[in-house]
């Protein structure tokens, strides 16, 4: 739009937000401008702070602002000696929602991917050992997503309990194969936890 | 998320944004953060001051952070003493789109809806009123949206052009009734200019 360059440039940046293209940064822009300037400046005042704070919890690898996040440092998480793997943070969302776990988690952040050169390092597993070896650990459920990725993560992982003599175990395939963990309803992911098989 | 108050804060400040639910807006922030923390920054700041710097024009009322917009600005959109009224700063862009359209535009930023409480003030009526007054107009397009109320305000500035003996026209009803000016394809809203009706 000739007539404001700023403008221009608010929806270009709009379009680095996921499934937001030129018609959809549009109507934001203009909605935002016509109908709630105070909630746009609120969130680009969240946003800058929410970029430059957040960072990874030391033991969990999840998105915290923190050192240690508020689940790794509750001390009634670490009751029942279970920690639960998972692929990205909002799969811890999608867990705690079930109500059906109290233990601690562990988020790789991705899966092994050989093809686009993510190893174990890239997704965390030095760490993980680290606590294999170091930590009482009575339980690692393994609940990544059930796609080919998250399979051969689960038995690589798996291997890797195995060497430490910490037994290790999948949610069971209640969730659809090929889904995404998160998209999953609560009640499938709740059989899906009580369902699990032991793998070691 | 228990493990991040900002994170939190900042999947609802996305819910400002027109479209975007709390399964979005968690999708946009992971996103964000995991993949392209520049391009967060980036868009915080342009926010920042889009929603600070960006005003209305002084003649046609449409979006600039310019005292005049560019558009109102160049001497050349002068010469054929057009004036294309529109409801919203999107609708300059559709029609500018088509190329067919070299005068200036008037943005009304709405229409009038007695219901709500919108009257001719509202939408500028009072600054279209002194430019039909003082300037001298060869013609007033009347492009606003072909709805009850788009058809309403048209008429009603009509009037207005009546009374201050400058030419009103209407676009033709090339675009689809009922619809909105900016969802409408190039070609159409092209016919739509070419078969103006003269109103008055
Ligand atoms: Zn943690
Ligand atoms: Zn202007």
């Amino acid at each position: 739009m000739r007539t404001s360059p700023l403008l221009e440039q608010l929806m270009d940046a709009l379009r680095c937000l996921p499934g937001v293209g030129p018609k959809s940064a549009q109507r934001m822009a203009f909605s935002l401008l016509q109908r709630n300037r105070q909630g746009g400046l609120q969130l680009a005042d969240v946003l800058g702070k929410a970029m430059t704070e957040i960072g990874h919890c030391r033991d969990c690898r999840t998105f915290t602002e923190e050192d240690v996040c508020a689940i790794c440092d509750n001390p009634r998480r670490l009751e029942n000696g279970q920690i639960c793997v998972v692929e990205s943070p909002a799969d811890i969302m999608a867990v705690e929602a079930t109500g059906q776990f109290s233990g601690r988690y562990f988020v790789l952040m991705g899966h092994l991917s050989p093809l686009d050169g993510i190893g174990p390092s890239d997704i965390g597993l030095d760490v993980l050992e680290y606590r294999l070896q170091n930590e009482p650990i009575a339980e690692l459920i393994l609940a990544t997503n059930p796609t080919v990725e998250g399979e051969a993560t689960a038995h690589f992982i798996a291997e890797l309990c195995q060497a430490y003599q910490v037994p290790a175990t999948r949610i069971a395939h209640g969730v659809p194969v090929g889904g995404e963990l998160e998209l999953v309803d609560g009640t499938t992911l709740s059989h899906s936890l009580a369902g699990r098989q032991k793998l070691y």
